[in-house]
């Protein structure tokens, strides 16, 4: 039974006492006690695949910070290496795919992950969900479609993806299949991260907003929609970062909650998503200003959000040089400002 | 007396007999001709620095392939240069400023660009309208204030510009300080390219779509605002990229004509932005495709903006590894489809 199930109620659309909030990377650099565990590891990627302390990390936030939810620490990029594309993650560069897809017959070399793939993960959550003993709810999580496809062909970002969307104009019907191999791997994913455990399930479109809304309706929105369609264990929350056009397509799709990004309008988009909860949406960087200008910058935020069933967030994860003490106190004015 | 002044009647919001058609970055890696001259130099800057070929490069896309306005060949980036800030140009990486701005002290070593500042960029215009010979109309450029502050203070391109956003957070007055200087030094700029031979100017806001919607009225189109409000010799054109919630309040400033990226719908455009003429935004990865599909995008682009004054373009600027038969294909199907 969970002790602070607020988010899960407000994820149903349910009026709370107050509104509950996590961050988008709450688990990772802004900590010190995260960077002692990451600092005596090899890297990131031992962190990723060593369940206990994967779980330690992720209950960090929760401990330390208060917020009304844990998210698994792990990475999107577990799905492409499950599927045969191995990843590394440079320090202060970020992810890189020594090998990337170039060709259909590079797609022969690929596999549908299956269940005994991504076992560290599954016992990750595991052993969270136990440590948690019900303390708040435990969200899974995984990469869209899309945005996986964006990284299996780019080997890393980038600044306009233009690799990746290339092939959307010179070969659809393949990127098609490998959007589609990546859909059927992340759906089981998924489900087995629900049966590890997981109370809640976020799709990250982290590259959405690089896409004409043609392209994202007929590339994105379309796999996602079926991640949607294919579990109704638990409620999802899709976040499509820049996706802003996508907003009224989202409306029909079967998830709960919709996350919006710091460019996105609270007041505009209870008017197309009715009957989704809200989630989002402070810029990060105004966890940069003081605490009187954060104070101000939360009550806008709630202001906007109204009485619509809403999940507090940031519009984007939390910065790593982000001052600790102003992200809790962020979460505590959340608490505060909206308790009734 | 310019032979083909299409696209100054479109930006007056005048039918014209076809839909006039150019291409941000047009001057540029595309071409094996600008690739000869470019490689024949030490780099990037004496390029930009060396008024005939400059001067050369501009004119190679009018000729090559037939658009209807040449845009001068140099760098948004010479202004921080001109008030003291030097950049690199690093190959395949981009811009690099070895100084940046971090405290408000810094802003002492910076003066306001001058008249005596830039004189290679006046030089250059002045020796490409004489040699287009009234051929075409010819584009002055600048960044708006907001990019090129995103410089001074990250040192070159960003993924989240964090730092630069964090001080519209930490110290707005002297960001508002920054601003003013670059918004000066811009007026000045623009005025003397006027005076140099451009027909037309474009603002480039490349960096529009980071910043939250009060964040981009305070700290960028405020500064937008005050430049063309400075300038009423030519025609103004807006290029706020990724700030699609700008619209509504473009509509009441002192420019002719508003760029749209390849996110934005021109049907919603044409709806708000009423009395402005519109540019853009088919995607500059269309380009990639076969020949059929690039006339099938051109004609559907063609369609959203239906009557509605129109100056045909890329929504971004062209990818340097992009076909020049395509780009000419492309320029074609516009002037054919076009026509009436």
């Amino acid at each position: 039974m969970l002790k602070n199930d607020l988010i899960l109620r407000a994820a149903r659309g349910e009026q709370t006492e107050r509104t509950p909030v996590w961050l988008m990377r709450q688990a990772g650099r802004i900590l010190p006690e995260y960077r002692a565990v990451r600092n005596s590891l090899s890297g990131f990627k031992e962190l990723v695949e060593t369940p206990e302390l994967a779980a330690e990390v992720t209950i960090q936030p929760v401990d330390i910070l208060g917020v009304d939810a844990a998210i698994i620490f792990s990475d999107i990029l577990v799905i492409p290496e499950a599927m045969g594309l191995t990843y590394e993650m440079v320090e202060k560069k970020g992810p890189h795919f020594p090998k990337t897809i170039e060709k259909a017959s590079d797609l022969d070399k690929l596999r549908v992950a299956d269940s005994n793939d991504l076992s560290y993960v599954y016992e990750a959550l595991k052993i969270t969900k136990k440590e948690l003993a019900g303390k708040v709810p435990l969200i899974g999580f995984a990469g869209a479609p899309w945005t996986i496809f964006s990284y299996m062909i780019e080997g890393g970002g980038s600044k306009t993806f233009s690799k990746a969307r290339r092939l959307l104009y010179s070969d659809p019907a393949m990127a098609e299949r490998l959007l589609d191999m990546i859909t059927q791997s992340t759906i089981g994913y998924l489900k087995k991260q629900v049966e590890a455990g997981a109370d809640m399930l976020q799709i990250f479109d982290s590259w959405a907003g690089v896409l004409p809304p043609e392209h994202y309706s007929r590339f994105s929105l379309k796999y996602i929609s079926r991640i949607c369609d294919s579990i109704d264990e638990v409620p999802i929350t899709v976040f499509a970062k820049g996706a802003w056009w996508a907003l009224p397509e989202m409306a029909n799709m079967n998830c709960r909650t919709v996350g919006l990004d710091w460019n996105m309008n609270a007041a505009d988009a209870r008017k197309i998503l009715t009957t989704k909860t809200l989630q989002g949406n402070l810029d990060p960087c105004a966890l940069y200003g003081s605490e009187e200008a954060i104070r101000k910058a939360t009550q806008n935020m709630l202001d906007d959000f109204g009485d619509h069933p809403h999940i507090a967030n940031l519009g984007h994860g939390v910065y790593p040089d982000t001052d600790p003490g102003k992200v809790k106190y962020f979460i505590d004015c959340v608490k505060e400002l909206s308790a009734h």
